[in-house]
């Protein structure tokens, strides 16, 4: 066997001693003589396992006790309806930045259920840059500030997050745990765990716990954020194979010095690979330099067909997930936690060859 | 390492050949150098897990083009918020049998967001079995009629479904695949997976394709079916591993004889079971005979004292999940289809030097 360089955009590489680990335990876990796959949510083992996901997601972002903590199913994307139906009280606005494929479906779904305000728009700048601080302004009105913080096609990063009067919220699904933030800066942060932190079929959400006191009765019990708070993300049967997996991959966060040191390792894949990007006009950079995300990065090459060629090359030599979205076209690697620096070596001296070659 | 004898109501027991073959995978899935888990839910790879995962169902349960199958998240808990959303159109009312627990929350959720008429009501009778044929009025101008096939927590089951002159639509969650069901006689049929097709974090929704025609632009974009049906449940990033693993347990039951095997193999289980418990009033089973549902059997025992010990010790020799759902107590064995005989022999044999010793 031998493994690949996983670039995938997500579901994406997880730690190899993670799924060392869950092979391990495949067949018992912990001496229970049964899969965590297989054990009831309400049990002592689960819950367990339940509680230390979420004390490691507290420790390692610094999470306080002002806000619940969720594992909850349906991704980013259901979040993109519950946010509305739980934080935009009846008759009211909330303002969105759109910076790109996922801001955008953000505003899309919120769309559908009540008012909405777009202050900023990237169409203007084919979403190639995230707003810079003092260029928003936030009506006083409305009920939040919605932002997505790293776009995964686009490429796009918030470097720094805006400063607003209402609650922040922001889909992090892309980056997040890849870098140090403070929470209390924001009124929710959220994400699909299937980039940075698990599987699929997951995602985390990190609420004030004041801003649920807007909930109304008017919203399906499902889709209330005070009915999985109130039961500890276990008012129904959750993904626990999920939680499982984002508690291996958050213990060995832990481990391994926590955010600040992934965050430097983060910062080295990054600066590694645009360095190579930023030597040659062979290759050209689609995102504005203050904007550049350090999980997902996007280029292009002379010729459609040099990128295809690229892809097609770089899969034989053992890297896979470097197609663009087809939405945008090119190359992007996304190179979250998981994917080690070894693998962005790997990746920039196949880059320096295929240069020589078609350069 | 030894493995228990595994009752648990959900999650619950998985065939031991599907973890090992998921065990044997887990870093290296058919040769791509990479974990299911790790691949991109668009990857030639995934979706011909995907693809497959849904040619079983079709093939185990005979589902005809008709029907749109969708591998959902959220669990049949979203369901029971997203059916009245896209089956119940604006104004109009729906029909509900209010069988236990599961058909309770179900209503309860309907409630919220229109008109329900709840037609039958086990309260009366503690729950202890489902309408006969025959005994439900539905009225014309509802636009379904919603029933719970087999309650988890009753362990009732409706021995022969409703016929009805409105879409049947029936949460199967604890007995979906454990016997034949004629899928013409339903509007929808769905259900969690994590009882007898797979892990949690993954319903499976059967749907017949005109009732989509209902849906209505005011419900949010992911919480209609018409969403998933044209991506065949790749919209969002679906709970990949989920599917993974609902794909190895269908293999396995295509493998074996399909559903008439397993049904056999089911009805002989709970045969033995209900047989020892038939034979002596030191056991009390709780559901009427024509009700009894042959995936949770639930009794009681002379005293909670004797229920706790009976726990207690089958635990000890190697018996787990066996304590009855806390809002009705006693005893629950669940005997979904992983479920081997060997284990309901093995709890036969408990029992019977359980009641010797303390009849």
């Amino acid at each position: 066997m031998s493994r690949v360089y996983n670039f995938n955009a997500g579901p994406a590489a997880l730690p190899v001693e993670v799924l060392e680990k869950a092979r391990e335990e495949m067949l018992d876990y912990a001496g229970s003589g049964m899969s965590v796959i297989e054990m009831s949510h309400r049990s002592k083992e689960f819950q367990a396992v339940n509680d230390t996901a979420e004390a490691n997601v507290r420790k390692l972002m610094g999470v306080s006790d002002d806000y619940t903590v969720l594992f909850l199913q349906g991704g980013a994307s259901l979040q993109f309806a519950m946010i509305p139906l739980n934080l935009r009280r009846p008759g009211k606005s909330a303002a969105f930045v759109n910076t790109g494929s996922w801001a955008g479906k953000a505003v899309k779904e919120a769309k559908i259920t009540g008012d909405v305000e777009v202050i900023w728009d990237g169409s203007g700048s084919d979403y190639t840059r995230a707003p810079r601080p003092g260029e928003l302004q936030v009506p006083a009105g409305a009920e939040y500030l919605h932002i997505c913080s790293n776009e995964t096609i686009g490429g796009i990063r918030f470097a720094d997050f805006p400063v607003s009067d209402v609650p922040l919220v922001a889909d992090m699904s892309s980056e997040i745990m890849s870098r140090a933030v403070d929470v209390n800066r924001f009124g929710m942060i959220y994400g699909g765990a299937q980039k940075n932190i698990g599987p699929s079929g997951l995602a985390l959400v990190i609420l004030r716990k004041d801003l649920m006191e807007r909930v109304t009765d008017a919203v399906p019990v499902f889709m209330r954020y005070t009915t999985h708070a109130k039961d500890k993300s276990l008012y129904n049967t959750p993904n626990t194979w999920g939680i499982y997996i984002l508690k291996l991959v958050t213990d060995r966060l832990l481990e391994n010095g926590g955010i600040p040191a992934i965050q430097k390792i983060n910062e080295d894949k990054a600066g590694l690979l645009y360095g190579t990007l930023d030597t040659s006009d062979f290759w050209r950079t689609v995102a504005e330099r203050e904007s550049r995300s350090i999980m997902n990065v996007v280029w292009r090459l002379p010729s459609e067909e040099l990128e295809e060629k690229f892809v097609a090359e770089a899969k034989k030599a053992g890297m896979i997930g470097l197609k663009g979205h087809r939405s945008v076209g090119g190359i992007r690697a996304s190179i979250y936690n998981a994917v080690t620096m070894e693998a962005v070596q790997a990746l920039v001296d196949f880059m320096k060859e295929f240069e020589k070659q078609n350069g």
